[in-house]
């Protein structure tokens, strides 16, 4: 068999600022361990695919940062979106590409934002949905929920085809808190972790009859590379699930799930969720460089540009510290970092986003 | 009348740390105005005593600091105490000075940290309190309590011996909680601010009677000045109100207390007491600098580094920011702050403190 990992690197999310910024999204934080997630994301797939089976896709000024952050890649394999054209597109660049090279290439797609506490288990199941991706079907890595999260995608199981391996009954959008609560008592029910494992011919397959526009396009991208900045940002901006997944879903039954669970997986979504991924202090406190935390409890405090960051008496907050600018939030607050940015550009203080 | 302004900048706290420093102490920060509070003390009194009636008692670490203040300030008026003894010794020094200089100079002893929000008003009772000590009787400034403080020690007055003008019954300790609602509620007490008024030769009289020690030391000074380095540091220390104005009020009825009510006196005790004194926006929120307070209330905020701080959420938290330290902690903890200094001592980071 013959897998090729594909690291989805192209995104630009505000929810970790002041330590994110245009030019350093998430995946090149080093938010769980020394590595950046992106690194790590490598690290755990790379004994599956080393350097010739890797491909990274990211925005164009971000190709620097991903050359910094992963040397070993060859530099023909960092594939620069002229736009952001959302999954989709991205991942079918990347399949054209592979398939260059390639004619067998099974993608192992991944977010290269996310953290996966057992890696061990993460690459079984990887080679679990390679397996039956071999044969033709799009296949899903479907999480067991852990709460009733409303901020997912959710999956619904069908039949099982084998052990582990089931049919895919619905792709189902973000639940609001009473049916979440649902489908964390439902075992047919999974977290849409945005994980796909599929032969590239299979994905340019899937594309041609539900996004032919993405596929047309990218066909003459493959036949003449220099087009690409013409002819990419004009596909249409969307979504691997939308586009492809889910009506091939509805029309096939060439889509299968392969249950994941335990993997300790985190999509590290806000700085609250990193009590979650990382080594805690004796009252639950994540600290991380010059940070001195005095009688405080489940507090996050980061100290990530070498100034010396102390706390005294508080209790569920978040001090971010990048250097230049620090932001103090309540942990239960953490998804509104967005409102910090946007008060920040609507001030014109582009010089701190 | 002959006053000379006696600022006395010896102190040297933690509770503003990380503003504060050794090399820093309060007094030599923009806590209320963007003048230093020594500043703003000088400023209070100078059209009392201009530069040539105005002195500084300092440590010897912050001279150059006390000069770069004070730049009017003629540089034999800043009086460098070779060791700290505390308020006696500091007081005794400069009116030995101001005596060789002035026969019958009044001296008016102000703490050169706390912030008046009515400085007319507090000339005025200097005014009053220097017309009184003219005579010879040591006098002190009776604040009116406006919150039942147990921080502070108490004055009592005794009888009314010219309009506004009172003997002192009792010099009184620190109260408990209850007590202190109690002296809120007795006109006869008032706050001890640490402002004296007195000829110099009254208190070096006093001092004769009730420290003759410390007299006999600054006898020998005033004789040699080269001895102050090896007689000084010998001294004992000791404050002004229990080594000379308690035992002076015992002993003799030449003390007196001059009303002070409605100055808008504060001490400026910790980055608590903000509030009270600057300008706060909307939502009771005292920010400086860089800052950004969204959603915040009654929180402290100060950028004194430069760099850009974001808060949002926070209710009742100062975060205080140096450049190269950061510290967050609850208002109602802020008399805390110390514990932080001793963490940062006990590991040796001394680069910080």
């Amino acid at each position: 068999m013959s897998t090729h990992a594909v690291l989805l690197a192209g995104g630009s999310g505000t929810r970790f600022w002041p330590l994110s910024r245009a030019q350093r999204p998430k995946q090149f934080l080093e938010l769980v361990t020394d590595r950046t997630l992106l690194a790590e994301t490598y690290a755990r797939v790379a004994p599956l695919c080393g350097p010739p089976h890797t491909w990274v896709v990211c925005g164009r000024s971000h190709a620097d940062a991903v050359r910094a952050a992963l040397p070993e890649l060859l530099p023909e394999h960092v594939l620069v979106e002229p736009a952001a054209r959302n999954t989709a597109p991205a991942i079918g660049l990347a399949a054209v590409r592979a398939l260059r090279e390639d004619r067998d290439a099974v993608l192992l797609v991944l977010p290269s934002d996310h953290h996966i506490a057992h890696p061990d288990r993460f690459r079984q199941a990887l080679q679990t949905a390679a397996g039956v991706a071999q044969h033709g079907d799009l296949v899903t890595l479907g999480i067991r929920p852990t709460r009733a999260e409303t901020g997912y995608g959710y999956l619904r199981r069908g039949a099982e085809r084998e052990r582990g391996v089931f049919a895919v009954e619905a792709f189902v959008e973000k639940p609001d808190a009473a049916t979440a609560r649902g489908y964390l008592q439902d075992p047919r029910y999974s977290w849409n972790a945005g994980i796909f494992v599929f032969r590239a011919d299979a994905l340019l397959e899937a594309l041609r009859r539900h996004l032919p526009a993405v596929h047309d396009g990218l066909a003459r991208i493959s036949a003449d590379a220099a087009s690409a900045g013409e002819i990419f940002p004009r596909l249409p901006s969307i979504s691997i699930d939308y586009g492809v997944m889910e009506p091939e879903s509805a029309s096939t039954r060439r889509i299968a799930l392969v249950a994941a669970d335990d993997l300790g997986w985190s999509d590290v979504g806000s700085f609250a969720a990193l009590p979650e991924v990382r080594k805690l202090d004796a009252r639950g406190n994540a600290l991380s460089g010059d940070a001195l935390a005095l009688e405080c409890t489940d507090c996050v405090v980061l100290s990530e540009g070498g100034r010396l960051v102390t706390a005294l008496g508080l209790d569920g907050l978040c001090v971010i510290d990048s250097g230049d600018a620090l932001l103090v939030i309540p942990r239960d607050r953490a998804q509104d970092v967005r409102a910090v940015v946007e008060a920040l550009k609507a001030r014109g203080r582009g010089d701190k986003l």
